[in-house]
């Protein structure tokens, strides 16, 4: 068959296939086996530290026995949106319990993180309203803020001044103007000063809205998420969460008040227009949060593993971006020697991911490295280890130039 | 908790809650069981016909079983994206079964169909390019022409002179231009005259873009979709198709050249950053594709059930829109009359829905009803029986005015 489409970016390709020849292509590996912390590439183990499974659930016995149990009662999928045919009553349970978890009046599951920014944002923010977005916010906020009828202005990344700045300038020229921001930055770990973003708001009249992806389940108490670790909740008009991190599946949730969570409810796209999460997603989320709330153990393993790998990568003399959370960006420099140091660290059983300019400025490479409460020390051991190999071999530098 | 947050359509929910104290609101019905073609709402038991389980295989034993042992050996989720971390063998080689299924050189997974199309759309379609739009495209598709960055004309609803006007008026003006529809229409299920758009698209040297989401499965040989039902599946530049209809499962599939696909692959923004699909829903998708191939009986018994309810329509006399898939639309003609007779279906044991203004023209109401092929013959005879008192209960027409 022959096609006359030519995308308009075909160096993409070129590019790819020139690092695959070399054997450097360090995207769209593909995993044979995986038990969570550990699993199997090119038919050897690997220690996964490339992941988002922050508190190492997807193997978890009493997750996976309710995921199973959910097919046995339900059946595989709803073929049918929650508007029309595929509502099921453990769909609305799971949003009461994790209205409850985050301490939110209600909650309203989307089947990926993806279509809950973009469906939210775009119901939220209409033609008279505009967004306030950090300059690092995540690919599915700015999708989101390009399918919004609003307008969209951009603040420096967690620089309050900067912010102020777009406050000043536009809340008296939209109706609902909304802060928009990632609470923990997906690429580098950085907490957003949610604290202060809360007494902006409250100065200009703005709305806030957070992407908690990488937030919930992992910060504050219980992982609660970062609204929780600065005793702001209250004050979170919108907050967003994805269940493909520490929730061991995949779909997203936006909590507010009841009142605001309806009118998303009747007017996102993204959740009238499209499938509803499957039984097995939405029952292995419930048993997440059971585990979550009954597990005393998960958070002090989680940042038991987080300090101990964290310590050791200063040891050893990297450069980590003062991180605070179980996302470790190693600093390397060039796209060139971040892509061999990933290849070495595969072939001496270590899994994670590089990220390259544009994604980074260029020159600013860096390995993304994350922890899960699973690991144990002496995988943790082995990781250092490795890295410490990885410095040697390829004088990768300490400080951040 | 309260929010400053104002919605600029706060109409929406004083409608919805009018209807639901008067206990007519047709939407977000909770099922608390499911069996397929039976389901339980409000502890009765109802025939579902209101779903797109068209091959009835989310409780299909070889389903669920595979479903269930993939969950045992990768967990519940991948918790990452393809491009990362999130990347198993199973959705490379799920791929490649689609594919060959499909009768295309690559396939493509995404995670719900939406992201199919908003991702695929917006890469294929850029500033340079146009997409020319059937009026009554599914709403992820008018979401997705607001996404990609090229332009978008509409053409009246399957009309082909319409179509070759737009395409005379723009194929000189764009690089690619992208003819995008549904292959079967999903409230109305009207197909696609696709024989017609190829030829055109060969006169102009457009590019055919078509969303099969309630076209795979059902239409042509071995459900391989309404390409396959026109004999034209080496002429499509790309097909579409999701997996929350027969696939008993969430997700979406591109099809096409090996090389666009992999265009598509490295540029799609909702493939790239958002998460993989669960091994669960991998595991669904291709044990349908294993049942499809090897039991002859499922698309026999499909459009058995189809001709019998069709025909069980006409002889009552109601005007189901010349309808020849297994969607089969009722006319009601008011919007409020649409929710009594969807009320009062429910009380006698059939659930299905209503579509109401705006989704359609204002006075053209209809019930959207939907078969599988587990449908009994007893359960579709009673379905009509219940469809017969209604009629009388309501004075429905048999004719569209």
């Amino acid at each position: 068959m022959t096609s006359k489409f030519v995308g308009s970016n075909s160096k993409i390709l070129e590019k790819a296939n020139l690092l695959k020849s070399n054997n450097l292509y360090p995207f769209f590996r593909a995993i044979e086996a995986s038990e969570g912390s550990v699993i199997t590439f090119d038919n050897k183990d690997q220690i996964m530290i490339g992941s988002n499974n922050y508190l190492g659930l997807t193997h978890h016995p009493h997750v996976v026995e309710a995921s199973i149990k959910a097919i046995e009662k339900y059946g595989t999928g709803c073929t049918g949106s929650r508007f029309l045919n595929g509502n099921l009553s453990i769909h609305e349970e799971l949003e009461e319990k994790l209205a409850n978890y985050l301490g939110h009046e209600a909650a309203l599951c989307f089947s990926t993180g993806m279509q809950t920014n973009l469906g939210a944002l775009s119901a939220i923010c209409g033609p008279r309203d505009c967004m306030i977005f950090d300059s690092e916010n995540h690919a599915s906020l700015i999708d989101a803020s390009r399918l919004a009828l609003g307008a969209t202005f951009k603040y420096k990344h967690n620089d309050m001044e900067s912010l102020e700045e777009q406050l000043a300038a536009n809340v008296n020229r939209f109706k609902n103007v909304v802060i928009v921001a990632d609470g923990v930055f997906s690429m580098t770990g950085k907490i957003l000063k949610l604290d202060k973003v809360i007494e902006l708001a409250d100065k200009y009249g703005a709305i806030v809205y957070v992407d908690d992806a990488h937030g919930i389940g992992v910060m504050g108490e219980k992982g609660r998420g970062t609204m929780n670790h600065f005793g702001v909740t209250e004050k979170v008009d919108f907050n967003m969460g994805t269940f493909s991190k520490s929730f061991a599946s995949i779909g997203g949730v936006l909590s507010g008040t009841k009142e605001s969570i309806d009118y998303v409810k009747h007017t996102a796209r993204s959740f009238m227009f499209s499938a509803s999460m499957p039984p097995s997603a939405v029952a292995t989320v419930g048993a997440c949060v059971d585990v979550i709330m009954s597990d005393d153990t998960i958070h002090p393993r989680l940042w038991k593993n987080v300090e101990f790998i964290r310590n050791g990568f200063k040891e050893i003399g990297f450069y980590t971006y003062e991180s605070e959370t179980p996302i470790i960006p190693v600093f390397i420099g060039d796209d060139l020697k971040a892509m061999q140091v990933t290849k070495f660290l595969g072939d001496m059983g270590v899994f994670a991911t590089p990220v390259l300019a544009p994604a980074v400025p260029q020159g600013e490479a860096l390995i993304r490295t994350s922890y899960m409460a699973s690991h144990s020390i002496e995988e943790l051991t082995k990781v250092l280890e490795v890295f410490k190999m990885a410095k040697k071999e390829f004088d990768i530098p300490g400080i951040h130039h």
